[in-house]
């Protein structure tokens, strides 16, 4: 494939960890990063001696640092050993990115990292051995000098600065008692190898370091950069394997305590790096085995590039807690660091479901104990309130401040906008979450425990249709009283009303009738045949509703309010469940809901066109009125078109791959690795975003 | 007392926490800080609704902050809100500047800050309520506003913005279950209160927090900056009661398992605080008690001000922790972060040694079961061996990163100036520090189980004198063999070598001297008569060399060498100390050492003159070779100048302080809060400094 760099940040996580290694976007733009809503803007230096030993070539990811010494030493002449650090020519340099592999090539210099992809078995009932495997808090790092052709020795380095934690440098041959080397920062960062002829070293600078004649002063305390310094003899060819290792002791949220489900099995960031590196084989062919995950014919190497991407940004955000001695799971919103945001739970669901069911259960678990609500509802621009219901809340908090019950970080009150609730929203999203769930792993038990909440859950969506029986039509029609006068938002919250507004949104009705759809099923199964049949006259009452608002243009508009004419993909969003509800019935175009199948067909066919739903570069636009365009979203609509609606996908269609991969790929914006909300192609927000493993879904196809 | 200004930083800080609310100086420079090298660079809101409700009147601790929400919502209208924020007139703002207690009033506000200065009792038999409230990691804060005059409600606040923390805010509301109210960053840091009228709240600013109508909008979860929000009745007088507290949970350093030793105590942040607030009347007395301390009709305004800022700085550098069970006293070195720096615990001593000496013995008994090591020494140029014997290293790490036993963060090997070895140094340091707490204590006990270390001293200072007896001068001539062919220094690491290089020093020579006559004293308290008899004769070699180096021109030079000319204030440093190792008689210009003393005394006067060792400020030159010159030890040589010396204290005198007052204030360095390093006057280095304690001798004139 090509691209328009190989120069873009990507990932490195252990999982659950809330950790990363971001490498690939030159300068100082990578880095260790331990719970941060960035890169951890580290100078990461990796070289290699020049065969005629003028000079260190290096991979191009540092600025290099200010020489701290003077800030010691007032009276003392600035000391700059001659020595020069070079970037290797880009031309010269090559990379392989792969799923669980990322590997630099460069001269006689190769350096590989290896990070987990892995189903995380459940912390009940999984294979012990496995699932330590799968949490330690470390990836796998090797460096190959291929000094063959080359009669001296020469000396390679890999090391980094301190960036913006406060934590300092150390060095760990006090308490490694000669069984490894490293160095790290703090209690919280580690780079442990027990390769031969490597050295752990700290300086002021990286020219210092290498400049230094005297072993002895590799020990020093002070500055800014640490280092792993290797020899590599005349005529050989050696890899040095590494583990880095990343861990965060105590409490870790604050409301209640919890602390990383690692610390179970590690006391510290000690016992991580031996038990990495004892078993560094193992881990690293874990790593390599990833790769296979993503294949299959059908796709493109543009699309096995986005998926790549997107779920190493998911792992990122991932981060794993022990709460009073259960498991509680996370996944943190990218750069906003949102604790488990439900309406992007339900777009990551795909993912988990397949990787880790457990996972979606503890996060429903979760929003039903702690996080659910019960309000009242009333009809735009009226006082008068009615019965609502259960639903849920935006997420659970926000950077380790989980928030109290009942409520989230995100939502206020008295809005139309932006940071206004997603009452209705989060309702759906947790039936289509849970049917999913109970359909995927059969999980006969937890459903029939949750069997009052699917019946709440079905009640509160009616509730929010109209108050009358004989007024409903399927769709949303009151909103939340919490939203005190203001109006329901949907996840599509920064985007203008075609997506963001919930009454009478065309996107949310579509997932609230794979709700209905994926609740008759459910509540026969639970032998509840009286709500079954509410929630099927509720799906049918949904559908017709929808496809009655076709247009004589041949779409159907965003928004079912007088003069709305905005188009939006979306709109089929929501047919991607009945596939994973155990519904695809409900699909068939001649079936009991085909007008409104057909009726979507014919929709994304209309607005899938230029200057309406396209982008001049062919990249996929939500929205009609809007130019911010989400990819995690495309990716599950690209899917839901091509799987459900059949769009034949041609070279038009690999145009949109092409141009979404540029979007990435922008200069300046892939510091963020994978982003999600994008502006005429331009990343504007939800960087560093774990939302775009909708990708998984490509495997379906 | 006129000064250039009221707006500097200063340290508000718990005891041993590591911790300081640090303000004082104009704009986004002041904040809660945990274990940081520098202010915290939070923005600080307060402020007070005007009597014309147009606008709130601030003091001038803030720059405003970007609004974020912009990051959340792309289509968005820039929504900002008419209101503003203007400062008071620097005019019409009064600062009262005190030990314990620091009071900021412009018209209807008075916001007052109040922080601990008090004996710290010794853990192992101290009165435990006296010692929990000692090192309690809270400071006491009111809010007073006077709406006596007015009939409307007005609004006051009390807020930060996040800073560079990634702790994220948030609202103590659920966990305090109505019995407080208070914002707060992570599980770091509380601002709390049980006053009524007061909400906590957040925005992504404070101007969109003042004009929320909503109060539910207050538990708002995202967003940078937290504050409380006070109402004050139509003709109300009233004031708030704060507490900010600090909190770090699970270990503190690598190398060593330590915690905070307030968690022995307090089991998280929130019972720091309920704590706090209970007993906010008697905590906050104690630190206005603290006021006390500074007085004395001898002292001017311009040396108690220096007292306080250093005190106070000296504070915010304490860090508290416990080590097995056992206590572990740090002083961290300020911007440095270095623990436990010998050469600054050597001046800090006066300080501890009045307020809780225990802090001595446990600093010492570290030095000696970590951080001794044994050496061998050489002759410059020479290659050849001899003993040396024990010495302790330059510091124990720094930032939290302990250093491996008998080895500092600092020194280097190979070098002749800064960061290479203070072997010598600091084998005289732990003499004049251990004899001092032996006097001021009589802890026989302790002197008893050091003996042995006490000779061991004695041996090594020899040993470095000349390996031969008949050739012994009393001073220092070989280095030891771990500076590799390079040369010893001393704690004046960034001076040229008439400070800078210990072998030949007067400066060492003296505080040597003073040393032999500690030593001896002790050794025949310990009935070592045949040590302590060498320790005496190593006292009138010591003195006798310094004496017969005085030159024609009536000095001493720095180093005795040929052709040395440079001149230096410490000189007679040393002196200070057999006022507190019970030697006082080795001081008299008649006595046993009148010679020395009587040269070092026209010494003295010698260089005190403009363009030698004063500025033409009237500032003190530490060296007539650098312009770099050492607020700590300027502080400590004016001492020993009026108090063994006799300095007269004239007009001329006074002038000197003054210049000292002007450095500190300088309008951009007075950022740093008290700073050591002066070069001409302004601060290069040494800054948020711990060492200006050494102004509490001031107290024994």
């Amino acid at each position: 494939m090509k691209k328009n760099t190989i120069f873009y940040n990507a990932h490195h996580s252990p999982i659950g960890s809330f950790a990363s290694f971001t490498l690939g976007y030159k300068g100082r733009n990578g880095g260790f990063g331990l719970e941060l809503d960035k890169p951890a803007d580290q100078d990461i230096y990796i070289g290699l001696e020049s065969t005629d030993h003028s000079s260190y070539e290096t991979l191009p990811f540092y600025e290099g640092i200010e020489d701290e010494s003077a800030r010691y030493d007032m009276d003392g002449d600035a000391i700059r050993k001659d020595i020069r650090l070079k970037n290797f020519e880009d031309s010269a340099i090559e990379r392989e990115f792969q799923l669980g592999t990322d590997t630099w090539k460069a001269g006689d210099l190769t350096f590989s990292i290896y990070s987990p992809v892995r189903a995380l078995p459940d912390p009940e009932g999984g294979n012990e051995t496995d699932f330590i495997q799968s949490i330690i808090p470390a990836i796998y790092i090797d460096i190959t000098v291929d000094n063959t052709k080359h009669a001296k020795k020469r000396q390679a380095f890999f090391g980094f600065s301190a960036g913006d934690s406060i934590a300092e440098f150390r060095n760990f041959n006090e308490v490694s008692q000669g069984r490894y080397t490293g160095v790290g920062q703090g209690r919280q960062m580690a780079l442990l190898t027990k390769a031969d002829n490597v050295l752990a070293a700290n300086d002021f600078t990286i020219e210092k370091l290498l400049t230094e004649t005297r072993k002895e002063n590799y020990t020093f305390g002070l500055g800014n950069v640490s280092a792993m310094i290797m020899d590599i003899m005349p005529g050989e060819k050696k890899t040095f394997k590494f583990v880095a290792c990343f861990y965060r002791d105590g409490y870790v949220t604050t409301a209640l305590d919890t602390k990383y489900y690692y610390r179970k099995y590690f006391s510290n960031i000690e016992a991580v790096g031996e038990y990495a590196l004892e078993n560094y084989d193992l881990l690293r062919q874990e790593c390599q085995n990833a790769n296979k995950l993503i294949q299959g014919e059908h796709l493109s190497d543009d699309q096995k590039f986005m998926m790549i991407h997107s779920i190493r940004s998911y792992y990122g955000s991932t981060e794993f807690l022990e709460l009073e001695g259960q498991p509680f799971w996370i996944v943190n919103e990218g750069e906003y660091r949102m604790m488990n945001t439900f309406d992007l739970m339900v777009d990551q669901l795909f993912f988990e479901i397949k990787m880790n069911p457990w996972t979606v259960k503890n996060e429903l678990n979760m929003f039903v104990k702690r996080y659910s609500y019960v309000d009242k509802v009333n009809f735009p621009g009226d006082s008068e309130l009615y019965e609502g219901g259960i639903s849920f809340t935006h997420d659970m908090g926000v950077g380790n401040s989980l928030s109290r019950p009942g409520y989230s970080a995100y939502e206020r009150f008295g809005l139309t906008s932006c940071f206004s609730h997603m009452t209705h929203e989060q309702l759906v999203n947790w039936v289509c979450c849970a049917s999913v769930y109970v359909e995927q792993t059969n999980d006969v038990q937890w459903l029939k425990k949750q069997s009052q909440v699917f019946i709440d859950c079905l009640k509160s969506m009616i509730n929010r249709d109209h108050p009358q029986a004989k007024n409903r039509n399927g769709i949303m029609s009151l909103d939340s009283s919490r939203v005190m006068g203001g109006s329901e938002i949907t996840t599509y919250d920064s985007l203008d009303e075609s997506l963001g507004q919930a009454r009478g949104n065309v996107y949310l009705a579509t997932k609230s009738w794979a709700a209905y759809v994926a609740l008759e099923k459910i509540l026969i199964e639970l032998q509840e045949l009286k709500y079954a049949e509410q929630a099927k006259n509720q799906a049918i009452l949904c559908a017709n509703t929808i496809a009655k608002n076709m247009t004589e243009e041949g779409y159907i508009p965003a928004i079912f309010e007088e003069g709305n004419r905005s188009r939006i993909i979306p709109a089929i969003e929501g047919l991607v469940f009945p596939l994973y509800t155990g519904t695809p019935k409900a699909l068939d175009p001649e079936g009991q809901y085909g007008p409104m199948i057909q009726a979507l067909q014919k929709h994304l066919h209309t607005v899938l066109v230029e200057g309406t739903c396209l982008f001049a570069d062919g990249g996929w636009k939500l929205s009609s009125t809007s130019d911010n365009s989400w990819l995690s979203k495309i990716y599950l609509c690209q899917f839901v078109a091509r799987k459900v609606l059949k769009l034949e996908w041609n070279e038009l269609a690999r145009r949109a791959d092409k141009a979404h991969v540029r979007w990435l790929l922008h200069p300046k914006e892939s510091y963020h690795c994978w982003s999600d909300q994008m502006m005429s192609g331009l990343a504007v927000g939800s960087k560093y975003y774990p939302r775009g493993v909708t990708s998984i879904l490509w495997l379906d196809e």
